[in-house]
């Protein structure tokens, strides 16, 4: 089966990232296809950034869908324009975000989630709050450290991320940690092994979880909320089909 | 005092109807600037139409910042691109959805929604919810008229939403209604007097919102998630300042 | 138009404090008419005041509207008697504590009530969740100035109001401040320069929201829980028309 | 022990029913001291008779307490002045409406309530929410009898509120019905008998709260909301001892 | 009337205790049935000692019922088995954890649970939960005390139990405590006037709820999810009649 | 990998209906375990049959650890013993009707489950509750086919099912149906083509995020509630090791 895994953001080195770990996750006789958003912002930090890159994402997806991918997984931590992809394809789509977080779930009553910046706790927020997953969270914490800088700066990165899943755990009771960046993804095993509990990387959780609903036949429903969108006669935005 | 209308979608009938709807509305005094996103689709039904206006109405609203607008107002019920645009913005913004919602709170205990399409249905569920307003939502009704039949078909429209107050008021306990597309701003005078209860429109709720606001000096707060965006190293996605 | 604020309490200087503020706030051509409740309690300080405090202010709603006024606004951040008010008059009331909440909701995702006594607390958590902004409302701090200490020792207030304001910004990641007693109605604009938030006053937002509803024609539905009390067989009590 | 029952109407015929259903289910040992608030309503239909009655009824309170009474009950199923009465009082107090509802959640998992009239649903909505009771609540019928007419009229009411309950049970999935009004104190073990569900009276329910209450030493903490009100320098409204 | 209480572990000190403390509790002519699940683990510390109590406790609880016990209490702050219990039987049902904290939300608003080990803490949240208690339950906390040590130390828990309350108190705004352990039920009286507030056994809430749902003639409902079990044909898990 | 199924019940054929499903959903390289509860009652159909069902369930998890499984699957819809198998085990564990509710979410905004009896829908609505997912769950219809006449009489319970998936997708909006009974495993695929929208059988929904977890290394967190049974001196009730 073929699963395209994008970065909604033209960092390559994130995108070589999320694409090394999709692959590691993904099962023998997966295929994964990594697409970056070249359109998109340097990074995804707040709702302006996100606001900006989900056209570019939408395309990335839907060349993705006509180059063969039955199954797509949006790699920012925000699930950005995760509904709209979820209208426009034919496969199911999942964010890395709600992916952690419903993968942390099956393990632990309790999950804090360590992101990068502050401006995103909110949006994160507001993610598990509609995901139903909100009582299930002790925590979203930032560590202050931008997007960019887990690749130019990853010690000092590591001690940020680790000062907080020690405050999550010790103050949030928190019984596990999501890993709440697609630049985070290579760090999971080693932190899980260093605080004795999970540390769940969103992008290898959202490749199982395509992987499983591919197996079972699934894909989106059409009815409701995620309805293709109606064609209008405005040869100007027509929607990839 | 300035306060901007922006129309997400490129209809330019809408975009008379709700400048219109908001120049009747305003105080004396109150000068309406209004924009249409060329850019946009025709209409916004759905998720993938309001992903591809974003673009096109922030840039819309950074226009009208230039241009000496205070505050903002984005027509459309879906309050397409609202958080993104309280982010880049200075002023206060509110979308035609919320403000509609927020002032049938004041006068109705229970409130319905009457919309187009029933694809709007869940947008709308979801944006009541997270705005703290899904206790005192009776029900979001889809009237199954598409946006533009609004205007070219204004018999069928009036007898569809027409039935759907009439369901929302004796089947859903209703109180009051809001009209739930900027189309409908002219409707709710006939409406309120046919059915006998408060029927809402959203264009001139905001209107008298964001007069208020900016009576009392009132901006978007710029801790937390309205934070203004972090400025970038790549020159092609410059946020408009 | 003409719009009515009456004071639940029996004290003047904050009668002329609210009717001050809520002149400021006022557009040209708006008049606000301002009542006292003679038979009031000096303060509102907990449920028993508020108690005694709503049949002097129903009368005085009720000599209001007989006086003309169209919109009513009950000046208490309690919003004492706001159910039975907006049952017995025909225009719309506000009650300022759920103006300033609904105020601060347009400028802010999270936003801190500071109030007076503690013995509040738990009357405003209520009313906030009854509203439906308990979920944005970070939390609702006692400053332990009693009521009648802001007018007589405005020092002393105004230095544990600022504590508190504080506590609230950092400890509780408040993006906004609603100042929680009518009191407090002149504090807000050195506030919000002082702590570079939006602090936002009762008062003013609640002229502003009824000056909206008035524009718009808006009066309180009749249907459901605010239905015009039945006539009884019972001379003593004949409910003010 | 004593315990005494205040009607906050000033109906005789309602006062006897009620203190008659409480002597019923009182243990041997406990005397039942009833009260009517003649200063109040006929009936309590909704928030303005509520807001009138509660002055009168807090004094009656006041009078039961200095008579001896341990513990209090509010016999009006909106609980009207509850917050205000455990405020004002040194030992316990429990409306019949809250009684009611406690009472059947310890037998069903969802209970329906039948009241009167609508005009007192969401009124009891609010209650049950604030209680905690909602989620088990599954639905509140309105038979539109007024209070009155239950004496007036029994066979009336009996047909109508028994219709309620087929409905409650067929439709709403009710386990259980409470009785959603003094003067229907008589008609549980009727009505229980003929639905083969549990059908319960508030006040009965209350007394044996109130007598459990008393025996386990309990009175209405004084920390946060219920402390007692503080006296102020204002003669005229002094707050009974 | 006849009422049981069954201790769901095999540690007879405990089934002392809570005998002894519902037999205190108890109003003249009601007899206390105490039993003990010789079955059962040592305490109940979580939900595998939880799990292997259940079969045991029902067996006790069937006969107790067919000994004349005509409502039963289980004795265990964890509430272990009431939804069995509540469908296998005829008799009402209760366990002293949803007693004590109905009780405790008569006279307060906001209480918090001290209860012995960490491991119970999301038990007695979930069960708050679903019971609708939540919102008015501050905090849980653990004094990390093991069950069987009450007995063995009460000295150190006494002190850990009252530091544990005092925090509640000051830090969670508890109004009143409930004591979460069936061991517990003997301090209740002595730690209410040492911390001026009130203080709950479970044991004597459970007592005197029975007692007024058996003088109301009040079984459970059995429609919906407590219905009686369906006979099935298999002869080796007969279900106690 | 080794991955068991338990089913908690004795009926054979239902034993043999989820190991095949489990087998079908299975990667390469994964082995299922199968066991039954011959302890067990012939169906779980409400508590009682749930809480007899337990421990027997709790053995047979604890043989196929020993046995080498390093996750495991609880076959019975309602979850049951979910917590205490957490706590008991050291790998991951999963129950079929999470599991399917889980997949359900990646799909459709709502979806609808379809089960068998009556007395089992309170259950699956707690269990939907405390997982986050009630607010995604349109409805839990029940057909009225016992769990065993899934087996006897397939066309019967053909037709019931099917009913009730029309009238959730219609009446209830259920955009994607979850097939609530262990016994229904084998209907999915049939189902989802007559109807045109997802619907998901718990079994193989629990095989793949049960591989997915044991791929990404994921084991249940033994902080806070699922911390692993303290050992007691009872010879009697050792805990599996």
């Amino acid at each position: 089966m073929r699963i395209s895994i994008v970065n909604p953001n033209s960092t390559r080195s994130m995108t070589d990232t999320v694409a090394k770990a999709a692959r590691q996750a993904a099962a023998r006789g997966t295929e994964i296809l990594a697409y970056q958003n070249d359109a998109g912002p340097l990074s995804i930090e707040g709702y302006v950034d996100g606001a900006h890159a989900v056209p570019g994402l939408l395309h990335a997806l839907a060349v993705a869908e006509s180059d063969g991918a039955e199954a797509h997984i949006i790699a920012c931590f925000d699930d950005t324009g995760l509904d709209a992809a979820r209208s426009m394809l034919t496969g199911p789509v999942i964010g890395i975000g709600e992916a952690g977080a419903r993968m942390a779930s099956l393990v632990a009553r309790r999950f804090s989630v360590v992101t990068t910046l502050s401006v995103s706790v909110p949006i994160l927020e507001d993610n598990l709050a509609r995901a139903g997953l909100a009582g299930n969270c002790a925590s979203v914490r930032a560590s202050e450290i931008p997007v960019l800088a887990l690749d130019t700066d990853p010690e000092a990165a590591d001690a940020k991320i680790g000062a907080e899943i020690e405050r999550a755990i010790t103050q949030d009771r928190a019984e596990a940690i999501v890993l709440g960046c697609a630049g985070m993804a290579d760090m999971a095993a080693d932190l899980s092994a260093r605080f004795g509990v999970p540390v769940i990387d969103g992008v290898a959780s959202a490749v199982k979880l395509m992987e499983g609903a591919l197996t079972m036949g699934l894909k989106t429903s059409k009815r409701g909320g995620y309805a293709a969108p109606r064609v209008k006669q405005d040869a100007r935005l027509a929607v990839p089909a």
